[in-house]
This record gives C-alpha cells, sequence and structure tokens, in this order.
C-alpha cells in the first residue's frame, strides 16, 4: 500500500493563517517535504514552524536559486523521486507549499509528477492576494466586478490593456519591473500601495507615489481598485 | 474603550478549512455577527459551529432574499448600528463571513461603515476559488501566467475578449448564466468542470460537455485553464 501525498498551503507568512487542516496534518506528519533555496532557508518550513512535529523525516528538495527552467525541472524529477521512494514504504508525506498549493504553487510541478501514480490530496490554504488585501486594508472585489491576477513580467502595453478593463487587480511579483508598473499606473490615472511579504515578519507597505527606489522585493503586490 | 471587530473568513465550507487564527478568535468571542437568508440560515455560521463557544452574544443580521440593492443595504445599515452599540460597550465583535473578507465577500459592507470610527481586524481566509482548484485537482495558475474572475453575470462577447486574453480563469456565480457560459466557451474550443458549493457536505462536480442542464448552483465555479 503507497501512502497518501498531502500538498498543503501554509498560507502567506503569519503561521496563525495555516488552516486547521494543515495544522493537524503537519503536526502528525512521519515525513515533510520543501522547496529549498541553495541549501539554504525553507519559508514554507518556517511558516509550519511552530507546528513541526518533534520528529520526521526531512525531504528538502534544494531548488537552484537562478529560476532556469532545466535546472528548476531537474529538481524537481530528483525531488519527487524521493517523495516517491518515502510513499512506496506506505508512509504518508506532507509537502510544504507556501500560500496555496495551486496558485501560483510549487506543488503544481509535484503534482503532475506523481498524481498519477499516487493518492495525492491538495489542500487549499490562504493566498498572499487575500492576505495583501487584509494588511491594506483595501478590500479587493464585489458583487459582479472583474478581478485580475497580473504578473509585473508583462509588457507594458499588455499589462495597461488589462488594467482598463478590470475592476480591480492584483500586480504581482513587481521586484524590478517597478518603474514599468509605475509609469502604467500613472496613464491610466490610478493609484496603488504595495506591499511586500504580506504577514510575514518582513512585511513592508509603501505608498507607490512616495516611492523613490527603482525596485522593491521580488514578492512585492499591488493592489489597484477603480471605483 | 471601544472594543475591536474582527472580519474573519471563514473559509469556503469544510471547518477544517478555517485557519488557525479564525478558530482562536471565533472559539473565544464573547459577541458574534454573521448574515442569514430571511431569518433562517447562515452558511458562515455553519462553517464556523464546531468551533463556536459555549455561549456568545449573536447578532444575526438578517438579510431579504432578493438583492436589491437599498433593501441590503439598509440591512447593513441595521446590523452595523448593532454591531457599533455592542463595540462601544468595550466588548470585541467577531464577524463571520464565508471564504475570504474582501473577496466578493460581505464584511466590505461592514467595513466601509464601521473601520473610519473603530478598531477593525481583517483576518484572510480560504477563498472558493483556490478550494475549488483543490477538489478539482486542476492547478489554476503558475509562473507569469495570467489569472482572471470572470463573473458569469457579463455579456457573451465581454466575457469571451477576457477568457481569449487569459492564461487561466475561474468563472464564478454561475447560476442561470450556464447557456451562455458553455456557449462562449464552446466558441474558444475550451473544456471545464463546474464545482458548487466547494467543499461543502452539498459540494457537486460536473464535467459540462455531459451536462443537460441549463442551469446549476449559484455558487458553481467553473475553471478554465490554456496549455
Amino acid at each position: 500500500m503507497s501512502g497518501t501525498l498531502y500538498g498543503i498551503g501554509v498560507g502567506p507568512g503569519d503561521p496563525e493563517l495555516m488552516t486547521v487542516k494543515a495544522w493537524r496534518l503537519v503536526s502528525t506528519a512521519r515525513a515533510i517535504a520543501y522547496l529549498c533555496a541553495n541549501g539554504g532557508d525553507s519559508t514554507a518550513l518556517e511558516i509550519a514552524r511552530p507546528f513541526l512535529p518533534e520528529r520526521y523525516e526531512a525531504i528538502a528538495i534544494d531548488m537552484p536559486m537562478k529560476v532556469e527552467r532545466e535546472a528548476g525541472q531537474a529538481a524537481y524529477d530528483h525531488g519527487c523521486q524521493r517523495i516517491a521512494t518515502v510513499l512506496e514504504t506506505g508512509t504518508d508525506v506532507v509537502f510544504l507549499c507556501e500560500g496555496d498549493p495551486f496558485f501560483y504553487g510549487s506543488f503544481m510541478y509535484v503534482f503532475e509528477r506523481l498524481a498519477e501514480r499516487h493518492s495525492v490530496v491538495v489542500v487549499p490554504g490562504v493566498t498572499s492576494l487575500t492576505a495583501a488585501a487584509a494588511e491594506l486594508r483595501q478590500p479587493l472585489v464585489e458583487r459582479d466586478e472583474v478581478l485580475k491576477v497580473l504578473p509585473a513580467t508583462m509588457p507594458a502595453e499588455k499589462l495597461q490593456a488589462e488594467l482598463a478593463t478590470a475592476n480591480a487587480a492584483a500586480i504581482i511579483k513587481v521586484g524590478r519591473h517597478l518603474p514599468k508598473v509605475k509609469a502604467v499606473l500613472a496613464a491610466l490615472g490610478l493609484q496603488g500601495q504595495a506591499i511586500s511579504h504580506a504577514t510575514q515578519p518582513r512585511q513592508s507597505i509603501r505608498t507607490l507615489s512616495e516611492l523613490e527606489s527603482d525596485t522593491l522585493p521580488y514578492f512585492t503586490t499591488i493592489i489597484v481598485r477603480r471605483k
């Protein structure tokens, strides 16, 4: 009998924003898998830390920092082989994923490799999207409005066209694309607030119009709403 | 000293998908507010039921079923007056909201009425969006993709145009708009699965191409992804 793989969204950062289900599964886990960057920290593991069991088998999947697609895919291949080996002994594995497993989540690449041959349960989590709105005290979207999630990597014209037909938008992964995003928002007469690492200890909030820097952390979200 | 109002997302339906923070605040609450339909059930209260304290002051806000804007606004006005009265005695109030408070959530209308004069904390929750993806076992969106949340009430041409420029979309509030949505998806050569009341006991999943009915529950989401 193969074990079950649980893909668990641990939420945006505050450990208390983990679900009761995530807490139950993590605190009783015998094997826990997670990504770490260049042999170092794992944000997902840090979020889950207050709920970790005393003893567990750690499956740390080392992800190269430079996200070249092939290197990342090879890391997932190798990590999933290790997870499969544990599952085949009949032991369940919990995979920790920041935010939600299927919303820009790392678990998608594990799921596509293992879901056909193993029992997999996906446990949704709080996304950085709604955590950002809560921390900014800025309602996201209501009634029959359209919400768009737009990566800041998009070309300026495309970003502007998408924003022009949205009631509400979250521009994610802002990072070094800040000047482009600011120019597009100014062209549309839109204001916005930027939040980085929502609900994590290093969270920061900045008003775009007061911002002099040309860059923000990669995990920065700008929420825009048209009244 | 006025009490604090906590706007709490209780998640999509499964009580275990409430966050640890929601569980802590609900289980120790002295006053709990929630919407109910025509003097009857409250879905948010049902979700939180396993975590309710033995005794609490209930602030049931009766919402007229026919969502005419004025009647709804009057119900919020009246409910918020009752919440404010309790806050002014120095007692905290927990407001239960299905899903997430700021993602198509009822708490937005409470927030806009009370946030200026009272201390308000917003606690994000798991949305029906990612719960639907988890239950359908269908990854939502990855990398630099665009995700759109599109209410099925949109005109067909507008819906089609938005879908044509999205990598991934969730069409929400499908209800009686199913024939229009099916026609638009067929015109674009897109497949989709529909999920109603994700993670609630009455959850149901249907494949669009096999569906003969012209209507689905109001709280139905169709997830579409272009590869």
